[in-house]
Formats: C-alpha cells, structure tokens, sequence
C-alpha cells in the first residue's frame, strides 16, 4: 500500500533548469550541423552495473520539455533493482530532440540511481536486524528533494529535509542553553505539537540525563553520535530499561558498509549516514541510439 | 599571470537558491529555540584529510546573503593544498545567522573540494607527461559551472560547458552523415570560426581517415575512445606523422588514478573523465563553533 | 531565551515580489510628476488600533530593497501589544523612496499584525488554561511562511507548513486505508523517525481504537475533529485513563473568539484556526509623512 | 457583450507557486503513506454559504498543473451567485494528484469568494443610486492582480493597479507641489495623454479651486477624502453647478456595509474600501471526496 | 519640479539578467587568462557622435552588481544632450570586474541613448507646434519598461505600457462591437473611473460620430490613423469646432523625421511612432580603458 | 543537411516573459470590453516589404502559450525568403487569445526579421567572395539568443555568445600581458583544447609578430580592426604567404552595406558587424484579423 512520490511540479522545475543548463544559448550545436532535419531516432537505457534505479520520471520530463514529439516508454520502476543489460526505458521520436534532451536524462538518472543503489547495499547489510538507513543534510546544493527521494527509492528512510521541519539539538546548542535538559525544555516550549525533536548525545552520561526525564519531557529521536558498537549496546540497553516508552535511536557518524552491520546490530534503530548523498558514486548506465 | 574565477552574480545565485532550500520555510528552527537573541559566535572552517580547496567565495557568499553582522575571513585560496589540521577560513559574528548558514558553506566545500583533489590527484599522476586531465558533461544537474570551476582549481582544464559552445561528432552522427569525412564537411560548414570541432573516433582506421584530410578540413581535436595505452600510442605516432600540424588528441573512456599514467604515456594531449564530477567523495572538512 | 525570526533571504525575496507588483512599469509616476527630485521626508508608522505587531523586518526590507539613502528606526519588535498611536517605526531619506516602498510596508504590516492581533486575542481567552492556539493550511497563496511567523508572533503555535513536514490522516486517507489502526500503521511505516503523525477522528469510538494500540504504535497527535466541548473533555478523560503517556489532543472545526473558551476548558493542548490566516482583518495602521 | 478574464499565463503563474509552497520537498507525504498507487477519486466543490463565486479557473490550473489524469469539470463560472449546497465543480482521477492540489485551488477559490462576496454585498447596497464600489491598493502582498479580478467578479470596478498606472496626487504631494493648482498643472505636463489623473481632497474649499479650474486643466477624479454624506452631497452640488462636464467624484475613508449606502445616495460616482481585499473574510467551500 | 524615475529593482533585475546573459558558465575567460590577479583600471565613457544619453543608472547597475571595489563617477545625467567626446561617466577599479561588465553597460548606454536621440531629435522638429512625440507597443521583448524611459529622456511622452493599461479601441474592437457608438459604449462601461478610453478612427465621419456624442460619452483620445496633414487638419478643425471640451488627438502610422512636422503643423496633440523603440539605431558611445 | 534550431525551452521562456511583460496586470482590457465572449478569428501574417523571415516558432509560441484553442499554421518557415505580401502564417481560434498574443508575436517577428533581412543584405552583397558575415556581443540586453539565431536565419554565422565560450583578445590585454605574443601564451595556457582564441591587430606589424611564432602557438583567428581594403589585402597576402596553414582572418569595425563588398574582396574570411543586433530596423509585416 506504501509508495513515494515526487510531485511533477519539483520534477518539472529540476529537470527545466537542468536543460537549459546544457542547451545553453544555442542547443546541441552537434546535432544541427549533422543531422538531416526530418532524422528520427529509437534509443534504449540499459543498465551497465547491478543497482537500483531512481530518476525514471525525471528523465521522462526531460523528453518531454526538450519538446514535441519524443515517446518515452518506462521497462522499470524507480526502486526495482537492475541486473546488467536490463533495459531501464525506450525512447523514440526526432533525433534532435532525443540527442538535446539525452546527457540531462542520463545524469539524473545516473546520480540517484547511485544513491539509491548505494542506500540498497546499506539497506541489504542490515536487513538481518531492526535499523534502517537514513540521510542527512549533507547533499549537493540544489538537488536535496530528488538526492532524499533516491534515499526513500533505495529503500532507506529520510531525515530532516532542512533547518525548518524538525529540531536537531546538536553540542553547540546544548551548550549554550546550559546542558540537556535545559536544551530540550527549550526546545519543547518552541516546538508545538507537529515539530519533531532530536538531541545529540556524545556521552552516554548525557543519554542518562535524558532517560532521567518524564516521558512527557523527553526527545522523539537521541543521536548516539560516534559511539562504537559496543557503546551502541549499552546505549541500547539503558533505553530499554528505562521506565515509559523507548526514545527512538539513531547512530551517527563515519557510517561505511563495512561498518554499518556491526552498528546496525547493537540494536539501534536508525543509522545515518552522509555519504550516501554527498559522495556515493553514480551508477553506469548507457543509452544506446539509432538514428535514421 | 593567471587566475581562473567565477563572476559574483553567478556564486551569488547559486549560494542563494541553496540558502532557500535549507532554510525550508521557518528556517534554523533548533537555534530559534535554544539560542539566547544576542548570542554570538566564532568558528573555524579546518581540513580534516589532505587535498585541494574550492569553493571558499560560496561559502563566503553564503556567510554573507544569510543576514548582516558576520565576518568571513578566509586563510586559504581556492586551489591552495590543505593538510590536515590546516585551517581554511574563520567567522564570527551572529550565532544565529552562523548556524543557518554553515551546512550550505560547508556542502559547497566539500564537495567542490572533493572534486579539485580529484582532479589534483589524476594531474599529479600525469605530471610526467604533457597530457593534462579534463571534465565531461557528465556533471550534476546544476551544478555544472561550479563543478567545472572546482576541476580549474584541481588543476585540471574544462571540456565544453553545454552542447552549445563546442561540436562534439560522436558516433552516431557519424552514422548517420555517412562517415567521418562527410561528417567533417558539415560541422566545418556550420560552425563558423570560433566553435572548435571534435570528432570522436573508435579505430584508428577511422583515424587514419581524418589525418587524410588536408589541415583546413581536420577537427581541432580527436577523441580516440575507448582505446588501451598500446593503440593509444600508436595514434600518437600516426598523429606526428601526419604533414602539416597535428591535432589535438583527448583519450577517454573509463578512466581511473590507477590507469591514468599509462594512458598519459601514450603521448596524448587531453584525459578526460567523467568520474570527477559525478562520482569524486566530498572533502572531508569541519567546522568548530564556540558560541557565547 | 526563545526567539522566533523569520530568515533574511526569505524577507527580501517576498518583499522585492510585492515591491514589484507595486512599481509596475514605471515607478510612483504621481511622486515623479508632483515632487522636487531633491526632496526628503520623514515618517512615522503608528497604531491606530490596539493589537499585536508583526512585519517590522519586512517593512525594513521595503525601505532598504527600494533604493539608497532611507535610514528605518523601529520603535517596537515584532510580538510587541500596541496601544492606539504607539510608535511603531520612523523612516527618513529620499521622499520618491519613501513613498515608493510606503505602501508595500504598510500592507505587509496591517495584515501580520492583523493575524498576530487576532492570534492575540484566541491565545487571551484561553490563557486560564493548557491549551495553546495553532493555525492551518487554509493560508492565503504565497504568504504561508510569512502568516505562520505572525501567527508566532501573536503567541500562537505553528501546525505544518505543506503537505510534507508532518503526516496528517483525514476521514478519506482512513476510509481507503480500511480504518484507523490501518492508516495508522502504513504512516508509521512510512514516516521514518523525524515525521510527526496526527490522525483526525470524528468520534470517540475511533479514538477508543486508537487509545487501545500499544504505545509505539499510536499517532503523535489526534485531531478531534468537530466536537462539542463535552465531547472534548470525554475525549481528554479517555486519553488521561489510557495506558502509557497520553496523546496530543488538537480540537478543530469552526473556533471563534467566542467559542474558544468553552473548547480550551475541555482539557485539550491545542486549538487550530483557519480562519487566522484566511480571515482575520488588517491591522490599522498609519503612516504619517512630512515631506520637504 | 462584457467580459473580464484574468490570462492564463498570469493564472498558471499564481497558481505554480502556490502549489510549490503547498507540496514542500516531498509532496503529500499523508496520501502516499496510506493511498493505494493506483487509487482513483471524484470530488465536488459545493458552497456552504451563499456568495459569489470567483477563483474556478484557478482552480482549473490547479489540478492540471499538479500531474496527469485529473478532469474538471465547473458547474458556475466565476460571477455566478451561490446558495448553501451548490455545486461549484467535480474533479476526477487519481486521488494522489486530486489530494495535492485540493488545499490550493480551495485557498485561492475560498479567498477570491470572499472578496467577490463581500464586494457584491457594497454594490448590493448601493444598487438604487449610480455609484459604484472600488477597491484599492490595500492588497495582500504578491495578490494583487488575482484580488483586483475578484473585485470584477463581485461587481466592483477597479482601481489603479499599481504606483504606475494613473496619478493619485494626495495630500502630501498637494503640499510640497504648493497647493491643488501647482500639484495638477505638474501632473498634467507629466502625465501624457493616457494616465488619467485623480486628486485626494480633504475640504470643500480645496474642491472649489479644482472646479474653478478650465476644463482642460482639472483632474479626471476627485477623491473627496473622509467627508461624511452630507459634506459629500454638497461636493456633488458644487460638481454639477460647475461649468463643463463635471470631474468623477469618489468617496473614500473608512465604508463599511452600514455606512455605504448613505455615502452612495450622496450623488458620487465610486465609493473606493480597502477592507474588501485586505480583510474580507473568506467564503466557505468544501470539498467532498470519494476515494476508491 | 518634474522627472522621471526607474525604480532600482526594475534597473537591478534587468542588469542582473543582462549580466548573466553575457558571463555566460564562466566569466570573462580571456581577462583571466592575460590579466595580472591584481590588476586594476580606469575607464571613461564618451559621446562619439551628438545625441541624447540615456541609460547611466543601468550602467551604474552593471559596474555595481558585478562584484566589489569598482567606483562608477556619472559626468552626465540621463536626458543631458551630449557632444561627440564629451565625458559621460568614469569607472575605476579591478580591471577584471570592470572588463567583465563594459559590454553590458555601454549595450544598455547605446540603445537607450539611441532611443532618447532619435525622440529628442523628433521633439526638435515639431518643437514650433504644441504636439508631442509619444510611443507605442512596438518595443523589443523585454525591454519595454527601460525602452519606454528612453523616450521620456529623450522628451518624448509614453503611451499605454501594455494591454492593460488603458483602453484602446480599433478597427477589429469597432467591427465587432457594431461600430464605434457601441464600441465606446462598452469601454465606458466596462474601464472604471481611471482607465482611459481611446479610440482609432480611419476616416474623418467615423470621427464625426464620435464628437457627436455628448462630452461624458466620449472617448479620453482620438487616434486618427494613417492620415495625411490635410485630412488631420480638418479633424483637427471638427475638434475645435465640436461642443464641450475637445477630446485629445493622437496622429500614428508610417511617421518618419522628414513628415513629422508637417503632421504636427496639422494642430494634432500626440504623434506616436513604433519606429522609436522598434528600429533607432544605437547611439555611437565608447569606453576607454586604461589597465595596470 | 544542415539546420539550426533554437532548442523549445528557450524559445518558451523568451516568450512567456514578453507575454507577461505585455499582459501586465489585467490583460487586454480592450477585447475584454469589447468583444463577445465566445468571439473566435482568424488572422494572417504577411509582408509589407521584402525580406527574410525570422522568428516563426516564437510567434507559435506566443499564441500557444496565451491559453487554449488556438491553430497556428505556418506558410513560410524561418530563412526563407519574403515577397511584399507573402503569406506567413495563419491564425485562427478565441479572438481574445489571439488578441491578446497579437503583438508579442509581431514584436518577435518583426526585430528578428530585420536583423535576419540586414544580415542576408550583407551576405549577398559579399557573394563573389569567399567572406562571409558574421556578429557581435553588440546585441539588446536578454536577446542575445534569439538575436544570434536571427542572423544565422539570415545566412550569417555567429560570434561568440559571451565573455566565456571563446577567448578574444583586445588591445587592453595586450598591453597589459607585454605583447602579442606574451597574452596568445598566457592565453594558450588557460585556454585548454575547446576554447577558441582569437586576438585583436591594430597594425600589420603586430599581425606579422603572429605569423612569425610556431604554428601550434598561433591562435585560431585574427582580427584586423579598423583596417581599410587595402590594408587588409595586405594583412591577407601575408597570411598566404606565411609557413604552415594560414590563420583564419576577421575584418572589424564600421562596416555598412556600401562598404562590405571592398572589405571582402580583401580576401578576408569573416566580416563582422554589431549594426546587425544593435541596430538593424525591423521588418515591416502586418496581421489582418477578421473577427466574428
């Protein structure tokens, strides 16, 4: 019953900008001087690499916007996985138009199904416990909606979107307002009743000051932040004898897929991790084009 | 004598649009709750791995647009090496107005970091030889002119910003020119005297073909595709053979640290990948804040 | 120790629209026509009515974004009560900037202040009790970030900014989803951990399924949706004799300033209004000019 | 043979934005946890008071422009007159897209209502003498155009539409300028032959200097400002008396729907409220669904 | 006591568009590649042929937004007459900044002094007649506003800025609507008090029925099209001899520099030419530079 | 074989800009007034005088993106040549949309067709030669796209579209950098494989400074500015006569129709013109409408 979507008007907008970033000011310049006017074209996007794929509706606005014309016909679902030489999608129509519309396509496509591949092997390394892998702010300028939808397309669950739609309390503000407590009473006069409130812990001492509070009066979310495996446990363990319902917990920090299992089995629920929009790599994808 | 910058309203444009997508619609809502109005703070942007910084006039701008009273001083320039340790700029001012600006400051730099050590890292790998390292259209949606900039501070030396302002023939319009010499003909009759023309090639028959061609016909550069250090050097040889000036060769095709230097030693002019703008991880740099 | 600022850029980028709109083609063609090209002016902004002041940044932002040469004073902050002629700003410079921006100012301060009066006056008649005043989606388009910040600024609290920063089941969503323990658990599923999840029920028996669900499981919020006051309170009285800490209880559907009172005094946390942001009249307000 | 049509460029501009501040980063989060992908529903707009209806083709552009699929179908058009219970338009088709773009085409249809309504109110009451309501700057910020046509819709003519449009000369440029007299003849020579000219006077006496004015030098309107019907009566005296046409006469300062009537049979020709686009309330839509 | 002023956000967003449009991905290329880091520059901008300037607070706009340390000195103010290799304005600073936005500067300076040349030089030749020389809608896309300023500098008056301006009625409007009785019927009835009304007539009985009509029924402007100095003397004539005030006469179609005074002589009030904003040529201005 | 086409999206935002900067605030309030709300037309494009034809898919654009139902037919397509009354395209559908998107399109067509006429003057004045016409960064501020396509529709070839897509340098530069050869090294060093290079001569002993360096050193062209025929056929004979392949030749600076043909008989192989894009006037082509 569960699905994720990107509202075509975001879609749209991403892509609109991302063509006339390459079109600059006189299109495919290539394509005019070689191409009789009336050429058509069929080309397929295949996969080159295993992954899971994200952007197959960006792609098919970009068809679309470069103008009339172009069909675009979709082989797969963004978050279905990919074997080598899987065919991701077809496009046919003006040759022109195809060739204009093509480098924009393959690096969205590219780019999140990079993210959501790598979100998978995340995914994929954990599924034997309770953790789920989430992102975090840390993505590339301008491409936070679609890099957190190829998160959610992986398989892997979103964090915060921005500064605005939940509070983070991280060292610096836990400083200033004088200690956990003070921070989070702070943060719970602010906060009404839709806004969720994390806090960061570097000490499982500040953790225990936490768990000290009425339930009323403690975080959704504590950020165990770079604690080892075994820190982890005991983290897990003082949550769970707690009186009042567990807070949600979240590891943090240098997070690899080697690591990640052995995080991910101290019993936490979350784990976070930046790279997976900052830095994971894009996957191979090639289209294939034929032109008469 | 040289220097390498982007325009102001183009850093400025970009900063801003990223500023707005991290502030959401209520902005840094976890400061608004914890920090006391007046608070001020000071903070300083280090390297925390080796590499090559970019990036330095985003993060100002970012410092700058997201309200008044913060100063930036920088310690680095964009194409500066860091070590570890080394401190690449400090800011001080409004606690309020730092933290809402920071994770944009820092995305930038990271990333158009991670891409100029990149870059700097194939460069010093070649650095025996002529050939120098280039960028593709591979890039991220939007991303483009900044990437681009970071692959000028590694280093490295840009490719064509967008289908516009350089023909690329690639195979296809080959095909359907009807050759690489018709192809040729076309591009010469279209482009006018200040867009170069490149034509990509996959044989060295095909080579051969061009390097027939009296010098006023002939690209301003070939790409030989695809083609392993020993066929790459043999192009070389029948580059230099060829009478009149030779052309301007670019090697491509799946391109790593590890195969760069053998390639380089083929004698051609111009590596290009397609890695360092979508996939190179982000710098990995920190920001300590001491908020009062 | 809690502020609650609305960001710089999202200041200047909605002003600038409306100063825009106001300018059209040609500027404030009667001050052209009418005035030296060297005259200055002076002018304060006052009350005329009492209420709740919301929109001085703004109103900044006119003077500033208008041209050089206006300095702005403000007499009052934003949140402050205003008695009728309090001072609310003086402006002074160029007479053609001032006149050119006056209205723009002014409109942006009638209406927020309008909203923050009207807020003012729901948070007043239930200040006896727990319960806290909160807004909705019914805004007026393009002015949401700025409405809810007035909202703050009349001592209300913020409900979710769009359809993406908090999860919120209606009648439909439960319907389709086969009933309320349904929805919830799919929302759950979805929502990762920082996504707050509020669930409507028009009677108590719904709410009764939803009190009988382990706690990990029950919604952060319910919204009784339409109920009398007593209604309301037996709801409060199931939630209180619930296992567990108890749920948030938001009552919606038809509030006025007279009504208000008898709903608070049910024993719910909060209260939301559309007609705060779709309703509530301007605040009056002058702006008195000396030119010379 | 009269019509008055806001564009559909202006239209689909208005309406783009408010769905991107509606949808956020992510889209209707609520529907896409708990609604089948596939689902599909029908719903209908009906009043819940009686009004004027104004805003259907933005809403039109609302649920085209938020994705494919979706039919509406209006069953008034903007001017129409509502009862309790009518139907204003069915929409159709996927109940993804049908949710996200609901709370929009509402906003805009609920707001626009509102001003139409109350607009048709001041021209009902005044509807047995010659006058005629007018709206004024006093709009909300980035709403103008879409206000100024709810206006139209109710009945109202329209005022300037912005600084630009026509020369409203007030009492501050009548003072700098050195009087009436000065301040026409400066805006006369400004003015060209299609900006018409309108002059605030707050005393007969000053009214008396504009009619003895020729022809040719006097204003197309005359605002007599916060006079009360009396006062005003003799103003329209004097205008008839006078020799030539008589100017326009326009009542302004603080109408309300108890007051406009008494001003109307005054014998001017416009009675100008701000109140009608700064503070009518909102009139009541809803929006019945059906999901399957 | 009169002038005529661009709003500085229209200047700055038009600049700022102009500025991207010419830096294009990457700036200046070739100042970076020959330019010490350090260098700095004078300039100074000159008349080389007589004319009317217009344009320097976009150019002061240019030299402004392009980045830091340039100062622009104006020796000259829009409207001033300029002799060839008389001063207009100086600029000082980094040479890099200052090379970056010449272009834009002298493009706005040229064609806008251009447009003020060419007006000044019809108001010269009609300076004996009581006529001025006005615009129309004929302006480049995107230009209108600061084309239509042009004007006004070079002494010329502006007709409507768009369709929505004011009213005016032509040969298709007058077809359909029944003849020019009814047309002016419906305008009247439908512009409100501050549109004003004209009207395009082909033939002096068209205008006949026009001054027919009594004095509030009538139009605010006549356009009399495509007439020759004698048919529009006798229009002029009916005019003057028609009860009532006279209306306004605008005389348009195929107005050159060698007819304009003859139609002037004919007693008409405005003579509009597209050929103004469509078709001036640029005014020839240089900039000399001086870098170190 | 060869073609060039404006890629959609750019044609569609120049459009839509020019549409809303026309519409303004309320559309054309004159059809509004005037015609039958379900009034439908038809019209035709023709010529008035001869020429050639430029800018058809922007006026389709125009009168498609004005709203639904109107039929846009073209009878010529941009390039060809026109006849006094040619038939250019036909329209018919809702007369206030078409209406509303007369002037736009009109605008579009007839500045583009003027340049593209003025460009195809020169080009036939110039072919018994080998030398071909080509244009400026002289364009109108935020035209620059379309104004270059213009002139290659009229047989022209482009220049540089910005600051960034070639290198061009001037005399500054070249006495800022020590020479001729000193900046085509300094600019040969920054310029990487796809940048054009092109450098500025005021003498013939600065242009044999160039011939005499090594090919590989030499940039791609040279312009020899404000030179007479003569000269210039000196400047030529030395290219013949130089080692290796000549360099491709630009002539510069004031060049009218009455001057080109002995410019290119020079031998030089580019001409360029900023008359062509600053200056040019119009087309004369008009749009019957026939109303019912």
């Amino acid at each position: 019953m569960i699905q994720s979507e990107l509202p075509q008007p975001l879609i749209d907008d991403a892509v609109r900008a991302a063509l006339l970033e390459d079109l600059g000011r006189a299109g495919d310049v290539t394509s005019q001087a070689t191409l009789p006017q009336d050429a058509t074209a069929e080309a397929v996007i295949r996969a080159r690499k295993p992954g899971i794929v994200a952007g197959i509706p960006l792609a098919a606005s970009a068809f679309r916007q470069i103008g009339d014309g172009l069909t675009f016909q979709p082989a797969k679902a963004d978050g279905d996985r990919l074997a080598p030489g899987d065919m991701i999608a077809t496009i046919a129509g003006p040759a022109l138009n195809l060739l204009s519309a093509e480098r924009v396509a393959l690096n969205f496509l590219t780019h999140l199904s990079g993210i959501a591949t790598a979100t998978g092997a995340f995914a994929q390394a954990i599924a034997h416990t309770k953790a789920k892998v989430t992102c975090t702010r840390k993505t590339l300028p301008g491409l936070r909606a679609v890099q957190k939808y190829a998160v959610r397309m992986g398989g892997g669950s979103n964090h915060r979107f921005g500064l605005d739609d939940a509070i983070l309390i991280k060292d610096n503000h836990i400083a200033v307002a004088g200690g956990v407590v003070e921070a989070l009473r702070a943060a719970k006069e602010f906060a009404g009743h839709l806004l969720a409130i994390e806090i960061e812990v570097d000490t499982l001492d500040q953790f225990a000051l936490i768990l000290d509070l009425p339930v009323a009066q403690r975080p959704h979310v504590v950020m165990l932040d770079n604690m080892g495996p075994e820190m982890l446990a005991r983290g897990v363990a003082m949550n769970e004898a707690a009186p009042g319902a567990p807070v949600v917990l979240e590891a943090s920090g240098g997070i690899t897929l080697e690591t990640i299992a052995s995080v991910a089995e101290s019993g936490v629920d979350y784990i976070s991790s930046g790279w997976l929009t900052s830095s994971a790599p894009s996957l191979d994808l090639g289209l294939d084009i034929d032109i008469r």
